[in-house]
């Protein structure tokens, strides 16, 4: 690499003060790009090529590439493949790039390329001219500080697309949606001790069963988001291998030999996660599996936050000819025609995000399977996907808690009213007298819409015995039913 | 309904100059809204209730929305349940609403109540005070035009929602999805004709096979896509039945006996599709069958651009170590890394589409299985899966066509060297020397790397027999080849 | 074709009196098979080869072929391809394989080649050696029924498992399930007529509504199930179209110019079915393309099935602290522990085959996409999920009917306490006294349990205005509401 | 419990010596079962009810329950709940059950109650009239064993169908599926070894990229293999917790305090793995939460194996206008048509149980939502899904191996010829000319046919350079290229 004297950096705040376009060139030759954008003549390419629907890579996806960008300047300028002065100026824009500064200068759209090198190229232009701006060069001129040799030295698209889903991945889950899931879990495991002395009827396919209480109900709810939450934590743990060093198809051509080990443990330090290099980047390239298995796990996360909305709802409905256990905070309006009308609104955008969560989980699971040879080309459709899904999820998470679950109260005259007048405790006399006894005194409370005592006693059950057993609250704990015959 | 003198209309232009805030009101009380905005109490409630992503409720819903509030007024104007004037003043609001005048008004979230109350309520309150600004009237006094008792008169999210769900498929369907297949199915036509005669080997299991022409191949993108396009088109028909008229609960209640009827047929005229009500309202709006079956047909085409461009990557897979035996267009340098590198971006972006449609697809079916006694609350999620399907397949399909199929050329060489080293025409030796002995000169001219016509000859078949029978052109039609012994 | 003596056909029994096995060969070489089976080299090697797993190919399919290969010889023999003495003995053997009777003799596993080769060898080898025993030929010896220069002339697998599967589809559908949908519907319809006037609470998110009748709510039922039905039949008519005559690519080589049309109106006469050729063979054979538009028209079946069972549970629920409309059958306990519990077990087995028929439109749907140049090689994924997910349709159709729907009965108590009880009914009132003040009627009532009459006086609603207008029964029909000022 | 001096008990074969019917009884009163058949009136009330389809309960979910009826009777007798001698009978009965010897008794189907809870009377009534037989009862009398008062003690549907359900799916995983991976995976290992030194061109986007040996593809197979089975070994981990001990709703009534730890600490003995106690009984039975991940996991090993046979086929085709670099073992003719023809038959069959079991995961994912308050209800579509992907995936896992893996040979001279063609090792000269003029020489070599050193040389790269740069071997590794300028 020839010697330069460093040229100076200014203080320049980010912008253009062009209009018109700008003559940009790649190695198909030149392209006019707006005058007051840093983008290049690829990314210009990509824009005319790719306008499809208005779906756009996710920023996160570029706030991750800068990391990416940063990380593999300052191994190479450690290894002394580029100068000093050139990596620190690289790696001040990529703090921009990291910071969210340079968003608007990042269009594209999600169906590209299925690799992701028109944004890694994006990401590689904006860079060049925004770092050629700083040091007063000419914009589009490639100098000092050339997309392709200097922004991408050392890696490609097939292994920097990557890393950047899974730094963005990660980053998205631990930081926004586990935190989300650890409060709604807290706030129902409050809601689990404030009720945990109330007794319920319990529900099996959706018919009366023996009682509860309404704490272990929702302990229930309690226990699938904690172990829903743990599996995305542990599956998400699979994102931390990254697949940078393995260049073009997985052997690291144009990379020094410990770039994977190297680039891994700055992007570890400056992000503050434990990234490592993945132990084989062939398959780090050509397939997506980490994604696919969090994208399951994500789809995990919304069947436990599926029963819990689904259970609200029902619980929540009536208020004359529903369950009417719950009344749900009145957030709005619930009818445009039916005044004073209520609706479970929350516990509805939560299941729609759900199923929205399933369908992406589809498409990313397609697209996983769909490597070939040494790339998977499905890239872009499945970080889009999962990033979504996390995106929906940690908010509608939020909201959930902050508008339905914090908010929810008992509706305990209904509660005391369903357990006085169920029939199903019949079940802690069975072992005294037997299922087929048993049975026939539920038939005909049931059927002679009795109350379960009547029909017990009129089938010999002495009153002792009963009052003695069938005690609510004892019937909501195993063993503390006194069964002595 | 007391009589007014009509107020003055203005022709002012939409926007409201003021600052901070402005205090609207609902049944719950009421709310602070952005002074600039025409939305009302109902839509900030559930801004600030379902910020969940960034995923906003389609245009496309609030347009056809326009139709069905405009619909709505004039056949109340007819039966004189509303005055003229006032009809009038709705209909021009709706007319701006139509036009995509008041988009930016419209600002709500996908993930909101399951009956899309909020979306209809945000047009109701945002024609309510933008007629009312129009009579210099006071916003949010709901007077002389009251979002519920005027806007929304004789109607219910219930039953408008769904309708709106059905002008807004069919439109953007109609309007963009078929004529882009239509498009792409001519240009197809074009290639199968302009390659009609050449001849090229058959791959079946991806192995070589008997040969077949160019054109014939090209012939099955183009049936495909005709079948799928057809399918599509009268599976959409399902959507011209509209819910208007149902109300609440699809007894019409609070809406006059022939309401939906006329609805209907207003609607109809305004937006030149045969539109009809729904002849059961019970079923219109407690299940979204037609657009679940409308979101399979998507997929169904889907299907055909996958199979499509799935072959054209492979056709063009190479340069030297692949098919290449087409030559697609060079868009865009295909690698940050490998010089020179050109890749099938047009048909990876075409194949994520269609993986995101089929990923859709399942979020709509799932959601339209849930529906629960009058009402499927899952209306959202379905019609914003469904209209994003229609946008970037119309998209996507465009692009494709523009960017590849147009533009993609024949490599004859490629073709013309797998046609003379093909052993599977051995296959029309078979009917004169039967499928064993046939099988024994293919094995042996793959096993001696032999040409098929010197293992044909060392297996005892006459030269004349061979070339009379073996005439590549003469095996891609039935009949063709000359069998006689 | 050598001229023989037609050898004299016996009239044997199915069954061969041997043991041990038999030397069987193929173009690989030599096979020992059960000396007491039809079958040759090629479905020996598949069995040693595919034994994954227990899914067999669908007999169906198989019946199907019958039609296929009697079709194909009855063509061959009229255009003197085949001598009629064989053509006569091929077709007897087809017709026992129509008949089902050769059954044991096709033991091949779903999960084969991906074009069904395998099952059409099994085919035409049971054929072959079946036929050559009536002639008291050597099995094994193919001859003078020859499995592929005979059985299969004029065909490749590639056209025949395609016309196999859309004829043993077709049949499926049209024998049983749409039949079972019909007695469904018809049965519904008869509930419908029944509970015409039976007033009940609706209720839309699962809360309480206003009233329509339950002979309205179950003509919702119907009406979807005849809605879903309507389309499956039409999206069938799609599988009318054969394959047959493209033989290996598409280009119908090996096979005379009007074989198509000739042997599908063959299969037409023979099964009482409008079967055609297919237009274009190159999609018929490359694609799947109609089967994946059935798949998602049984889809659309279980949605409205799926709506239709879970409202029955729901509606069965209690029997005390449940919604408990319904008294549904009690076809059985209900529990091992819980004595008298009664569960919706029929639609539960409902909802779980819809659920079924969503994963393999799933599979479907993914294996429908990967067709590649002149062949699609998902198909018996594809068929056996298709054919399950009719079977399973068509059969939980029948049971859910027979043991739930014909014996539902109401629960008319409940019915009138919840129309006694209900808020939404201020709707009516909506339209005289305006939105707003009918919310605060309604809020007053729930807020302080009033009934709906009592909160109207005390908002200043006369005793003859809420009697005039407040009457349930008027409120289930549009304009039948008395709401004059 | 009363005392009796216990029965006699005889060594009887299994099998009831009787004709004709027998009559049985349950709560609904009494059914006429087949004389010769263990099971009893639920059973019988189930065959007639549910004979949808032809889909059968597994029987390991059976076999499974063996170990929950042993486990119980121990805990229950060594609590003194039941006398040693009947423990000890049901037990020997139970021991039949986990050996298969009672398969032919358990003839229920899939589409039952949701609970699984015929399927455990069905156990329930086999164990009780085996045992009755077993010591001279009569069958049916329940006497001196009841099927609900002893067989199933301390036991509910609800809290023991879903621990067979672990049960049953740890051990075909543990036992079948990993062990399969684990072989696939060392025959894969081996392959990467033997090539590790066989230098081929990439291929990314299906186009020629820079070169890989052989060994590193190989590798990346594997890779993919063992991440995905551990994954699935860590998911399945979470199985290891048992519901049993909650009952009916998941408060143990009726088990004593310490039932669930006991008996899953002799689960744990019996069948030498590490089962627990669900800590959380209410999830643990309203939800199936760790079933749906682990058929996520199973999703993810049919992901590794998707991409894994894609390529075997791909990398197979030709002979001689595919890509050939592999030469496929000949396991049958691969067309009925096209004599000679071999295809990737393993490969496709492997494709499509990836295809069914994502099909699969759908179903269980959509049903894992379904829980509703203490049920879900929606068990018995779940587990015969997801031991319906075990089975299929460890057997077509098994096959793959031995048909084709570790039979597949390298056509080395397509790899060789292929090498010496390609154009993008122009790649390592990136690095010394920069990324633009080695575009322009790739350019130059394709678009004029040229050899890529001729192509270099015209762009004034020096022989001497470009024999020092590109060697293919050093291009398969980091660093290993000669880069200097």
């Amino acid at each position: 690499m020839a010697k330069h004297n460093p040229p100076e950096v200014r203080d320049l705040p980010i912008g253009i003060d062009a209009t018109g376009t700008r003559t940009e060139t790649d190695s198909l030759g030149s392209v006019d790009v707006p005058a007051d954008r840093y983008w290049g003549a690829q990314t210009q390419r990509s824009l005319t090529h790719f306008d499809i629907g208005d779906d756009r890579m996710p920023k996160a996806v570029y706030h991750a590439y800068g990391y990416v960008k940063k990380a593999a300047v300052i191994v190479n300028a450690r290894a002394a493949r580029m100068p000093e002065w050139k990596a620190d100026l690289i790696s001040r824009v990529a703090d921009e790039v990291i910071a969210g500064k340079l968003d608007s200068e990042f269009p594209l759209y999600v169906w590209q390329t299925g690799s992701g090198t028109q944004s890694n190229m994006n990401v590689n232009e904006v860079i060049s001219n925004r770092a050629i701006q700083l040091v007063g060069g000419q914009l589009g001129s490639k100098t000092p500080v050339h997309p392709n040799d200097d922004v991408n030295m050392g890696q490609s698209s097939n292994d920097t697309f990557p890393t950047a889903m899974h730094i963005a991945a990660v980053t998205a889950i631990e930081r926004h949606l586990l935190p989300a899931l650890g409060r709604l879990h807290d706030a129902t495991a409050v809601k689990s001790r404030d009720w945990t002395d109330v007794v319920k009827i319990g529900r099996t396919h959706l018919e009366d069963a023996t009682p509860l209480t309404v704490g272990q109900e929702w302990s229930g709810y309690a226990a699938q988001l904690e172990d829903a939450a743990d599996h995305l934590a542990s599956t998400t743990r699979g994102l931390y291998r990254l697949a940078m060093g393995g260049t073009a198809v997985g052997t690291g051509l144009n990379a020094p030999p410990t770039f994977g080990e190297d680039t891994a443990k700055v992007v570890a330090e400056l992000t503050g996660r434990p990234f490592v290099t993945a132990p084989n980047k062939f398959a780090a390239q050509a397939s997506l599996d980490p994604l696919v298995r969090v994208s399951a796990a994500l789809r995990g996360v919304a069947t436990a936050l599926f029963k819990f909305a689904n259970d609200m709802r029902w619980l929540g409905s009536g208020p004359r000819a529903g369950l009417h256990e719950l009344i749900l905070p009145a957030n709005e309006p619930g009818s445009s025609i039916m005044p004073g009308k209520v609706n479970p609104t929350q516990a509805e955008a939560m299941l729609m995000v759900c199923v929205q969560v399933l369908g992406s989980d589809t498409a990313v699971a397609i697209g996983g399977n769909e490597g070939n040879f040494e790339l998977n080309a499905f890239r872009p459709v499945i970080i889009s996907n999962v990033l979504h899904s996390i995106r929906i999820l940690a908010d509608a998470t939020d909201h959930f808690r902050e508008f339905l679950v914090e908010g929810v109260q008992l509706n305990r005259d209904q509660l005391r009213h369903n357990v006085e007048r169920s029939v199903m405790m019949v079940t802690a006399l069975s072992p005294v007298i037997g299922y087929d006894k048993a049975s026939e005194i539920a038939h005909l409370a049931i059927d002679d819409d009795l109350p379960l005592k009547e029909a017990a006693l009129r089938r010999g059950v002495s009153d002792e015995t009963y009052e003695r057993i069938v005690v609510p609250k004892n019937l909501t704990h195993a063993g503390t039913a006194d069964t002595r015959a």
